[in-house]
């Protein structure tokens, strides 16, 4: 049998490519998929709230309806959708606002319409958007994906009024409720820690599960969109960045297109790599415009890139966050960067905490970050799970009595995904001795903490002791006084154990 | 700031977007880029040599050019290409062959695109295609890929010469040969192992580095493609099967748009979900559609899926495979299926043998292969790996003087890859327990030989110094006699040991 006579050539389209793996893009099950779309609609209501620049205030409900069909409605107080992209929005994959080089939680354009697809595979429903942005009135949409064109079918549009500006999206599903239960309240749970000035609701069925947050009242700057950095060209960067500036002098096209190349810079680079700065870069001759790709990649004298496109949780809320929240008793925090891998800008960050919520184990507990989102499957594979077993913890106190937690944050204009459900990271570039680095500052700031005060579970076990000692004393003195109201200790207590907050 | 006055929306193509994230699509640095590279091009020459009904004879060659670039070179006596449409099967990301649904290696038709891709990028270089089906001359093209459009650009074509049918690839690339020279080989071997019919042959700097198989010399038939199982029928399935048959009524629309489904499963299952088998299938409501969609997912009584469209290596070829190229002291084989998860039929087999040339381990070190095609990346996330874990070896005799491999094949018509790199697979549907039961049948197998024979490592030693006893014999006699030729010991000891090959 010559020849293929069985199968026929053709394209697909990226929505059929998801539809067919969805597993690659977190819906590989009912109970996942549940979570995955409640964490994409918060995901792209925290990021409308902050290009508005205002707190957010994200509420999610979610409702079991008749047969195995759950409802996601997700509200914000965002900057809203504007109206000519609503049906692309969310009805067509590899669309959205994130492809610019800053920070951002969304990343692909493709999670919302993917929860959209899961929707009407398994449900039949369109998704139901109501938006409104500042200049425009309220509108509902309800939209639909067409998965062979990749192209929004939009059932409905119509006025309907809104007070404020904001997003609310309803999407029904097939879901299983009570399996996706904990980890969507872990994935809230953790939105607070890394977006501390936000607040969270969760209601299912019309109850209110869970409130988090805020932790803090002030707003990061917004990042800014950055050039990119010279370690990033390769040819097709090159080439696009050429064509939008053809007639430029190599050195002023350096400048013009780059960050971190000023004019000395530029001629310090084109001299070590022996290249005429006087050519236009659109007379590079092939051979040329790859050695200047390989020379820009290789040239080890480049500043490190910029910080204003990343965002990162900062010090002073990354601890206010995990502390209160999880009322440690000691708690430090460190950070590397602004680093590059391939030329896109990151940092990293992390908190190790102790605290009696910690179960106690010989290595910390793990909590996972990306640009603020919280990654909570696939941990096993983790760049950041596999660094977090190659130190000895014990060097650094960690014991089976220790219940101590280690939050770390990767953020970066675009984060390494090993696939598209963005789970986990890559280990790409340097990022992996990053961490190493990063963890070992951490280890060793805990190892002076628990050696000012002896042995980790001994100070904890002290605390405890003193915590239930209080506890008594404040109780038998309330009953001495007669009076029913107990006065509060925790304050004290606090007070007693304070200065080892050494951050 | 109310809006979002720093973005645009905008759509990217799905070039662009793996453009952006070659991690997922296993070019996460020059090592591994290299790697996928090889492979992606000697799985797309198997595909074609099966398609063209010959034992597959691939030849890879790899040479270091200077600075960091080397040539792949894989070429192979398949099908070749049909000229009408080799511009967009190297140029177009999301096209191919491969979307129909029987078993094959390929399946995105992403992988060889993003080599070329990957290639450009890093050394402006295109693909070199040189292809000859059976009715035409033979024909040469240089193929880039527009990144942003996703569509190829043919820089040239032209008639040349090729005696036979068949395809040769080169693709020039930044890597690192020396890095990912072991991994290239050991995807090579257990290519052999997989496609135990096949020849293959590894050059580098035009030196013959490895030649493997064919270890059998028969062909399996070729798999056809499967119409859909039932329990695959979500809402987009159905309303596809109905748009083609649309005027059927709704007995016969099962019958004829399902495998398992004849008259009397088709009437039992109406009976059961209570419809009217004689209404058209486009006339039902959004509501029934729904409903019917959901009866077909739960009903529990069709039939298991048909194996028709998969391609198992099979028993004698596996058993053989493994014990030639290892010279196993012992191996079994068993396999689970055809079974389905999300009405996506699979098959999985296992061989789990002891040889010397394995590492003595505590657990049978791992080889995962999908549709034939050796997995090396990401093993610790994988769903195999998982459940490896998941086994008391120590039950089944194995112990750390234990030499074993498992050897495990997962085949199906839509392999649930992890991520687009098709490096590991996602636990979906019940794969979980089948390869927990497929596990548990092989120790029991292996438990069973050892056994019989004592201990695993103590048998292994015996061998061991039988071997080295009857060699220095040999040596000795063959000094007695004066000679210098010393006699064949290795088929003598297999002979003493045999008959322990339980399958």
């Amino acid at each position: 049998m010559i020849g293929s006579p069985v199968d026929t050539f053709k394209g697909i389209s990226p929505a059929e490519f998801f539809y067919r793996n969805k597993q690659m893009a977190g819906f590989g099950n009912a109970t996942q998929a549940l979570y995955t779309t409640v964490r994409e609609l918060v995901e792209n209501s925290l990021d409308s709230c902050e290009d508005a620049g205002v707190f957010p205030y994200i509420k999610v409900e979610l409702n079991q309806l008749k047969s195995d069909a759950v409802e996601v409605k997700v509200s914000d107080n965002g900057a809203g959708i504007p109206h000519e992209v609503v049906p692309d929005a969310f009805g067509k994959v590899l669309f959205g606002s994130k492809y610019s080089s800053r920070q951002r939680r969304g990343t692909f354009g493709l999670g919302v319409t993917m929860s959209v697809l899961y929707g009407q595979i398994t449900t039949d429903s369109p998704a139901i958007v109501h938006t409104k942005t500042d200049s425009k009135e309220g509108k509902q949409y309800r939209v639909f994906v067409d998965v062979e064109t990749n192209t929004p079918l939009l059932e409905q549009e119509k006025t309907l009024h809104r007070k404020e500006t904001g997003t609310e999206v309803s999407i029904i599903l097939n879901g299983d409720l009570k399996r996706a239960r904990d980890r969507i309240i872990e994935y809230i749970e953790l939105s607070g820690i890394s977006t501390p000035y936000a607040r969270f609701e969760l209601r299912i069925e019309n109850e209110l599960q869970l409130s988090v947050g805020p932790f803090v009242n002030n707003l990061p700057p917004l990042p800014t969109i950055a050039k990119p950095h010279p370690h990033a060209a390769d040819v097709e960067l090159l080439r696009r960045l050429a064509s939008t500036n053809p007639h430029a002098k190599l050195q002023d096209f350096l400048i013009d297109s780059f960050q971190q190349v000023g004019v000395r810079t530029a001629s310090r680079f084109l001299k070590f790599s022996n290249l005429d700065s006087s050519m236009q870069i659109s007379s590079l001759s092939r051979e040329n415009l790859v050695y200047l790709s390989r020379s820009l990649q290789k040239y080890a004298d480049f500043d490190r890139p910029s910080s204003d496109s990343l965002s990162p949780i900062g010090k002073e809320q990354f601890l206010k966050s995990v502390g209160s929240h999880y009322q440690t008793t000691s708690i430090s925090y460190s950070n590397r960067g602004p680093l590059e891998w391939d030329g896109i800008p990151y940092i990293i960050e992390g908190v190790l905490a102790l605290s009696e919520k910690f179960p106690a184990r010989d290595v910390p507990h793990l909590f996972r970050f990306a640009n603020r989102v919280p990654l909570l499957y696939n941990n096993s594979d983790d760049v950041f799970a596999k660094v977090l077993k190659r130190i000895s913890w014990s060097r650094y106190g960690v014991d089976e009595k220790s219940s101590v937690s280690l939050f770390v944050h990767f953020c970066s204009t675009r984060v390494p995904y090993s696939a598209a459900g963005k789970q986990s990271l890559a280990s790409v570039g340097s990022i992996e001795d990053e961490i190493l680095a990063l963890y070992r500052e951490l280890g060793r700031r805990l190892s002076k903490m628990t050696q000012k005060r002896g042995q980790t579970g001994r100070y904890q076990k002290k605390r405890r002791e003193f915590t239930s000692t209080f506890k008594l004393l404040a109780k038998f003195s309330s009953d001495l006084a007669g009076t029913s109201e107990v006065p509060e200790t925790d304050s004290m207590i606090e007070r007693l154990f304070e200065g080892d907050m050494d951050a």
